[in-house]
């Protein structure tokens, strides 16, 4: 039996497995991509709000796992998502988010811990955001740009599989943004237009 | 927020959740696949003992589930997979296993309940078992069969992904079976070869 962590060539051709925790996502074998508020400040509507944080503390936003799969399209890049509880000025804590460059591809994420959404939109103006808790499994479909955010106490995990060539496309999002974002209101998550969408 | 329960067209073009429990692997909102001992008594090496067994019940041995995703190769299928505890003259309860018809497509499980492993082999003759406990990712890559199997007292649970168009190939395995079995010897699982294998 394979050790949990691999480094692959240009192809796959040993099976191998990889920990991530179910409780709390991570791997011990592997390091994650790690965004924190000063990498993502931009992203939020309010970002005077994200600077005044930024005075005193520089917290973690999200991290995610990049396992390195080679981009082939019969093969699959998967990992874990872990986006902490939150907010910036009422704006959840959430991903950059992104398109596939291949945008003719769908990726699926399986909710195991915490209290989540899924924004999703796609070029032609369609939008959709989809509640996630442990045991749900929410299908991106093709064209879909898609970004979690954690409107819960607790860190937000998913685990995720996307075929392995489809390339991520972060620009389209940190140009334009959402056209819908997410925040706090009356205690409660509530979906509004984004003022700065363009 | 759409329904839990979808039914597909010809193309996926909204997002959709599905809740398969944690806990237990199974959807509220749709049926499994299932399969019972006198389904599956050809694939165990000791086939007399399953008909010994089915003289008096007929055990459910693994259910699945299969959500009819498009077989588009831009997206995904996924689900869950349950494999009950229980032996046949020692040999592990298992599912039936399949190649892909399109060999050159890989697939993802994440294990959520039990303990099992997940037995592997390509038309070259390599093969691979991977043990797997609740948290552990098992890469099948391309090319290989895989069939999973319960060495537990509880059930079995993965949750796995793949590309909606590899299709499976449930024939060749029927056919000639896995090089390898796995079978109870001193209260462990040991991994011998298959004495029926063609």
């Amino acid at each position: 039996m394979s050790p949990d962590s691999t480094v692959f060539g240009s192809d796959i051709d040993r099976a191998f497995t990889m920990l991530f925790n179910l409780t709390d996502g991570k791997s011990s074998t592997r390091g994650s991509t790690k965004r924190h508020l000063a990498d993502v400040k931009h992203m939020f509507v309010d970002e005077a709000d994200a600077l005044r944080i930024l005075e005193k503390d520089n917290p973690l936003v999200y991290e995610f796992y990049e396992l390195g799969i080679p981009s082939h399209p019969g093969d699959l890049a998967f990992g874990t998502s872990i986006t902490y509880p939150g907010q910036v000025a009422g704006e959840y804590y959430m991903t950059k988010g992104h398109f596939h460059q291949i945008l003719e591809t769908a990726e699926v994420y399986y909710s195991i811990q915490g209290h989540g959404m899924m924004m999703m939109e796609n070029p032609e103006g369609q939008w959709d955001c989809q509640e996630l808790t442990p045991g749900k499994a929410v299908y991106v479909p093709k064209r879909f740009a898609h970004r979690s955010i954690n409107i819960g106490q607790n860190p937000f995990v998913t685990f995720f599989c996307f075929r392995a060539d489809a390339g991520h496309d972060y620009k389209t999002i940190e140009t334009k943004g959402f056209r819908k974002i997410v925040v706090e209101k009356d205690g409660k998550p509530d979906i509004i237009d984004n003022p700065r969408w363009k």
